[in-house]
């Protein structure tokens, strides 16, 4: 049984959904002497979620942004907000999509779908670096 | 410390709401041996989530499909439309809802609620049978 | 390797949403003993939630309930209404939500960011105590 766990903090970037497959698996070499497993992220952060999303038409992830921000606007009754106003709707869609994503690891590999890519969401209008909590445990080969 | 990994293919189902807790567990004999542990269930699609939700009354399906199609419409003014209007909302509920779903295992069971049962929640209209990652990792009695 | 499991009960709370990181907490002393590991924290009921979302400000509890219940109004065209017009949003909201929480352990505590807490989000406008499955995996020192 192994455990291996990494804090890393990824590149700022701006409002949007953003694919971060490679940002991360780069940090992990040591996938690759896991064969059965699970990979868990947690973002340390409430106004930023991450996802599992579609790692092709970078369409998808400006639909994302679009959709996201319609459903959640920014002129609804808050009382908190003393940080602007993309604010609060950064809580509201963080609790809608989730702090942390869990995936298969399957000899040596992320057993995610072809089609699948992690996404770190960001919600403000302008945030730094955002820390994440990366734990591998598996059996080794 | 035992872990069990299988890639399972769900029947192909309509747009909707759907029970799949029997048609997992029937293939994991193996959760008898589990005295504690967890049981992590991904789905390797983007346009299809899974989550946990009412076991009962059916109504609750139909109003679950009823509802998260009121709030992610088909007619935000999506970009990426080329697979069809139920395409980009079905991203976004599966961005909302998850790819995965964990679960206790207790005494040789999933420590579920009594109400309690796992949900494909299928956002296409006309999908195939969507692909499964079991993983179960615990201990034995 | 290291697992615990418990099942506990949290107080009975309103409508709304609550930080019970300390409620939890105070139930795992065994966190102090895991070097490295994760913690699974599951709620058995479907009207209500878990997330994780900002310890700070009050106000952000309020708007989360506010904003969620804007996003998932008591007026949609419910079908499932016999157990009053607040159970079907419920049962939405904790679809989009979730039933679990999963949180990276680091030398014998929680690794949360400094602004993070666990929530029980409370669907329901009159509920009993809902009970958590609490699951400790990791390596001890």
């Amino acid at each position: 049984m192994t455990w291996i766990q990494k804090e890393i903090t990824l590149k700022a970037r701006p409002r949007g959904f953003h694919l971060v497959t490679r940002e991360v698996t780069d940090q992990l070499p040591e996938l690759r002497e896991i064969s059965v497993g699970l990979l868990h992220v947690f973002i340390q952060h409430t106004s930023a979620s991450l996802g599992i999303n579609e790692n092709a038409d970078p369409d998808v992830r400006v639909d994302l942004e679009m959709g996201f921000s319609k459903i959640v606007p920014e002129d609804f009754p808050y009382v908190h907000t003393m940080e602007g106003p993309d604010d609060m709707p950064a809580h509201i869609k963080a609790a809608m999509i989730g702090s942390s994503v869990t995936i298969p690891i399957t000899d040596g590999h992320l057993n995610l779908g072809i089609w699948q890519g992690i996404y770190l969401c960001e919600h403000r209008n302008h945030a730094s670096g955002r820390r994440l909590v990366l734990t591998i445990q598996g059996q080794g080969h």
